[in-house]
């Protein structure tokens, strides 16, 4: 096997991802625990990590980088957000180091802060990381699906010149499971002729997200959808209200996905019905960005 | 204590409110229970309504009459709904009669369906009984805020002529209880600036609404604003973003609220940062109008 070189953490919400890598980043090895920062208790991080890696961390003498919720205040450290525009040699300059029992240290990589044409301060923890390790142009701009999903548009020298966050995950959740528009709906069958109707109002109509919402109410009460087709009509609104929004704020005629497989789909059809094509970022960005910053601070080498 | 002439029930999700009218629909006496559509098992209408009013049924031989959610699927009887544009005549004519014990009769006013500019459907069961009552001219526009807040434009000869619904009420309450935005909120505070300034964003920003929610947890992260002027910053935000696209759909200068009074001053705030002139409708709509479709049906006469 290769010699490792790095211990890299994607230390989320829900989950904990470490990889450990070997020459220019390489992927050696994978493992991943439900030991999200919300699921430890009593700041017991270091617990944690050696439970899901502590072999790793004894047998390799490597440094290691954590980047993720694991810097938010209910995180292991607190890292303060670096301001946009942000580039991986801004973060290596303020990783943040926690000393580990024996000696060690781990390097936790800071999250960013904007604010946007509104006036209002967005935060982004971990999609920093993705989107250095993304291999974007000068210029390109880039949405990372999920419960919060983030559009971020790039500028020169790798850094994030501007992003902006969408609740459109956690509305579908909470839409779903507790008003009144999840009562009439039967999930678990998908339904893309539903979902693009919906993506297609919620372009034209984001203006009026709150009146167009209730659309997955009356199509249900008056038959013109069944309750099978009303969690896809429901996720076609708000992906199309996002995506119709993000292009009013200049999404560019070129846009790259990064994110789970199923959600990039969506994205992708609803961002096709705006007229803008459609990449895919490539696998790996998570560990690329961590090699990326740790490189830049000097804890790993580019191999000649 | 003048002659009974009509029984008015207005039926609703929740509660269920009974007037007694005498001449030319003027309350003699209400009573409230918590005996909404919701909360009536197995169908038992009829005793959740001798529970409130057993003894005005006995010893009054009037006409009843309801509106509301008792007309829906849900309800009663199901009523279809009317197409706008909408007069109370229209509506006398399509009451759905309920036989009750001993050979009295219920009236359900129907509710009213609009296919809005977006080809959606859209529905209401018990405001257009309160439109008819509220006294409002041809041209006008009114605004019931609720869990589910209707705009309803009015036509001559008194007909609902479109209107739409917004899911703002419920929004507010499903991401305060149950998203990340809630978690970061001490209650129980009112604080009229930090809704002032919500609403000035959502009226700005309603096209960018699924974003602009964020706005809620950043505030509280920067420590822009404390966790108890979260909660108004949030109803701002919902309630300007309503307001914003309203107006975007033709809210004309002056508009008039019908509600509860808490509720009509935060719209009022809004509405007058959008430059809206604001009435409040008279008192007692609900019963004017109730009164309205039993006299248009010949179930109540006018007096000479």
């Amino acid at each position: 096997m290769s010699p490792a070189t790095l211990l890299a953490l994607d230390w989320g919400t829900t989950n904990l991802r470490a990889h450990l890598l070997g020459p220019q980043g390489s992927v050696l090895q994978r493992r991943n625990a439900a030991g999200g920062v919300m699921a430890v208790s009593d700041g017991r991080f270091e617990a944690a990590l050696r439970a899901l890696c502590g072999d790793w961390i004894d047998q390799h003498a490597v440094p290691l980088i954590a980047s993720g919720m694991i810097g938010s205040r209910q995180g292991w450290a607190e890292v303060p957000y670096l301001a946009c525009p942000a580039t991986p040699a801004a973060a290596a300059a303020a990783l943040r180091p926690v000393p580990l029992a024996g000696g060690r240290v781990l390097h936790i990589v800071p999250g960013l802060i904007v604010t946007g044409p509104d006036g209002q301060a967005d935060v982004m923890r971990g999609e920093e990381t993705q989107l250095w390790g993304a291999g974007l142009a000068d210029g390109a701009c880039c949405v990372l699906p999920g419960t919060h999903s983030k559009w971020a548009w790039m500028a020169a020298g790798d850094a994030v010149q501007r992003f902006q966050t969408y609740l459109t995950g956690e509305l579908y959740a909470v839409l779903v499971q507790h008003s009144i528009l999840g009562r009439g709906m039967q999930p678990g069958t998908a339904d893309a002729a539903a979902f693009a109707d919906g993506a297609r109002l919620g372009l034209a109509e984001h203006a009026h997200l709150s009146h167009l919402l209730f659309a997955a109410r009356t199509a249900g009460l008056t038959g013109e959808r069944g309750p099978a087709a009303l969690p896809d009509f429901l996720s076609g609104l708000l992906i199309g209200a996002e995506v119709g929004s993000a292009c009013a704020r200049g999404a560019p005629d070129v846009v790259t996905l990064l994110g789970e497989a199923a959600l990039m789909e969506r994205y992708a059809t609803a961002l096709k019905l705006a007229g803008r094509q459609v990449l895919a970022a490539p696998a790996e960005a998570t560990t690329r960005g961590q090699w990326r910053v740790a490189l830049a601070a000097g804890l790993v080498a580019a191999q000649p």
